[in-house]
């Protein structure tokens, strides 16, 4: 089993910065980071994994104004400083094929992979935020085909640059006074839709050839982009029979793609909460949620039923609703909810405004139950795990959940390998310059 | 007196690798480069001064091969690591406003500043390698005047967004659940000729205000735009008396801007070579050239005397040279360098291959000695120092130059402050949006 952790640098809930014992600073403060980093180490985890945003979030001032998560680090420079206080543990950054350019973005992730031993990972994504096209001179966000287009090119490119020098180019010869064999570099010249990249890369190729690649893919396009190039895939999932189905569905499309699916990995996204007892997950979860304010949760409640939800009785169940323009089944998903957990509206709508997303909620042993569940029924390789508060949550987590899955034989109990690739078993790429 | 280390990470000097105790490796062993930093830590300076460049250098082959400049970290993937290992030492990083884009750069250098806790400094340049544009799409450079338009509107979007948040925007309000005070976050919205920026920028208002604004202007437009902006100035310089015009030049421009002319430093490059007596140090940088090869140099040399040199008798004095479109002072400077030293074309080649501008060759007596004529002659505020050899050239610069400029009264014994403002005697910038 393989386990990555969420950060956002600090928890995606957002209610969390209020929960007490969390840290409200933590998403600028690196001792803070520091210590969340190294204590996943010591967990053993496979990864620490940064998601990203390239604006300020486009929620409504009500809510912006009480999420933590309206400011974070730029990864590319958060995970460097974490390399240097880390020893083993994968340091994965979102980067976005839609603002970047490819021989930065080539440049900065081999840094990382040197400077880390072989620890960087590629979270490629494409750029869909209206707020974030305008900070970078667009006026509307580029449309889907076209960022997918870019995308996939911008990926081409950067492992291309990654090529340009045979793993053994640097020679060091002090006495012959060679630094590199001219007859190992290898220039790009990429002319493509999007980009015109010469190269060479002024860096060598990564310690592990080249960083893991990761995606999060859920349209067509996506999922295709994902079975074609990535190594993990982040995936979104709810129930263990729609991960079962995503998982199939992609390690078949990875096998028609000519791989081999053992090396994609599915890692779907989770929200932890633990309890000494399931009451005690259950009330912790219920604390964190009455955290989220209320206008905030109306606004995510609204947007997901596509019906202004400000007139409703606050301590009421959800009232039938009009019909919308709100996706059916996104409609059909609160409804479930709602109706399973017996949750008002005011509850309703702080789960919303907190984290709605897959959860376990309970004893250590029992979300042991549920992750081995998951393995055993091929609903995925393991999980990125989203922790409900920290440190508290993170620190529990690392405590109690990780020693019951070592118990179980499921989790590794040291790290075997020295980088990202060993960690995730995946194969080091040859060089497509400079064959073996 | 102010101390900046001049690294590329390594040496400038393209022999130095080879060179007898020499890291061969150091651009690529962040072990080496740690040392480094936490040396210079020790030795008390103002900065790790980090050169960049976004190609491969575009030197003939035959020179490229033998060079260990050939390749470097990208500088904001490095110092983030090097601030994670490091507690007072100031961190500037070179970034092109050529080719990136103003909302990417402001949001890394706040990051940086944030988790370094003040010790950042952004060293703004233009790009004009043609190598360079090419790994950005374009077929050619842009024209000077463009270059330096583009670089000041940079400049200004990239400090507006600094000031997106007042520095006590972040309420992080537990109990009242409020994590920052709209009132207090400014929306840019820059439209210029360069960039449409909306922000705001999703990072907090860095430590320092700004990250120190550091720049390396030598035309006449270069030099107005680091009167008008810059806080720290690297100038070229040659002999004392060059550096005391540019010294009065740049004091004058920035009193003629409005600014206090005492919070705009001049620190020149200088590369220093370090004996127990004259002989030996100059008997250091004779081993040190002549691991130059002498067709790298050899290619230098003609570019720098603008004639072919390949035919001149290697071990003879450089014969008349005929008439060229090399600029003339180049070419004097390089006739001078010659009969001052009795340099052979051998020695001359080898001098320009490795590094051929303002040297301190001698004992550390003689080297502090020079240093304070500098100082008081109102020559510069301090130095960038670029070492000969790495690790012994760094090592005994701060266990043997320091030391003396120490006993003297003219370098600090100690950190007195922690950002790298304090250290360089430099204000915390207002914010434009916000003032006091």
């Amino acid at each position: 089993m393989h386990l990555g952790a969420f950060m956002r640098p600090t928890t995606i809930h957002t209610g969390a910065w209020r929960f007490p014992g969390a840290f409200p600073d933590a998403n600028f403060n690196f001792t803070h980071l520091k210590r969340f980093a190294q204590t996943l180490e010591r967990g053993c985890f496979d990864a620490f994994f940064m998601a990203d945003h390239l604006a300020v979030l486009n929620m409504p001032m009500e809510a912006l104004q009480r999420s933590h998560t309206v400011t974070s680090f730029d990864p590319l420079t958060l995970l460097p400083a974490l390399a240097a206080v880390t020893e083993r543990i994968g340091l994965i950054a979102t980067a976005s094929t839609t603002f970047e350019q490819p021989y930065l973005i080539a440049r900065k992730f081999a840094s990382l992979d040197h400077l880390s031993n072989g620890r960087a990972g590629w979270n490629i994504v494409t750029t869909s935020n209206p707020d974030a096209a305008l900070n970078f001179g667009q006026d509307a966000q580029m449309d889907h085909g076209d960022r997918y287009r870019r995308g996939r090119e911008f990926y081409d490119v950067v492992t291309g640059l990654w090529d340009s020098w045979a793993d053994d180019a640097f020679l060091r010869d002090v006495e012959g006074g060679r630094f590199f064999d001219p007859a190992r570099l290898h220039v790009l010249d990429h002319q493509g839709e999007f980009f015109r990249v010469r190269g060479p890369l002024n860096v060598a190729r990564p310690v592990q050839g080249w960083p893991v690649i990761v995606q999060a893919g859920a349209s067509d396009a996506g999922r295709q982009l994902a079975a074609e190039t990535a190594e993990v895939v982040f995936a979104g999932g709810s129930t263990l029979a729609d991960g079962q189905a995503f998982y199939r569905d992609m390690k078949q499309r990875a096998a028609a793609a000519g791989r081999d699916p053992a090396h994609l990995k599915i890692l779907p996204g989770c929200f932890v909460v633990i309890g000494d007892t399931l009451q005690q997950a259950q009330d912790k979860r219920a604390l964190l949620d009455s955290l989220v304010h209320y206008q905030s949760g109306l606004a995510s409640l609204s947007i997901a039923i596509g019906h202004d939800a400000s007139g409703f009785d606050p301590d009421a169940p959800l009232p039938p609703l009009p019909p919308s323009n709100a996706s059916k089944s996104g409609q059909q998903r609160v409804l479930d909810m709602a109706a399973r957990e017996s949750l008002t509206v005011r509850h309703l709508a702080q789960r919303l405004g907190g984290y709605a997303g897959v959860a376990m909620v309970g004893t250590p042993t029992m979300i042991a139950d549920t992750m081995q569940e998951w393995i055993e029924q091929e609903g995925s390789d393991g999980f990125n795990v989203m922790f409900s508060d920290l440190p508290a949550g993170l620190d529990d987590f690392v405590g109690q959940v990780v020693p019951e899955l070592q118990r179980r034989g499921l989790f590794r109990t040291a790290y075997a390998g020295t980088t990202l690739r060993d960690h995730l078993g995946l194969p080091r790429p040859g060089n497509r310059f400079f064959p073996a």
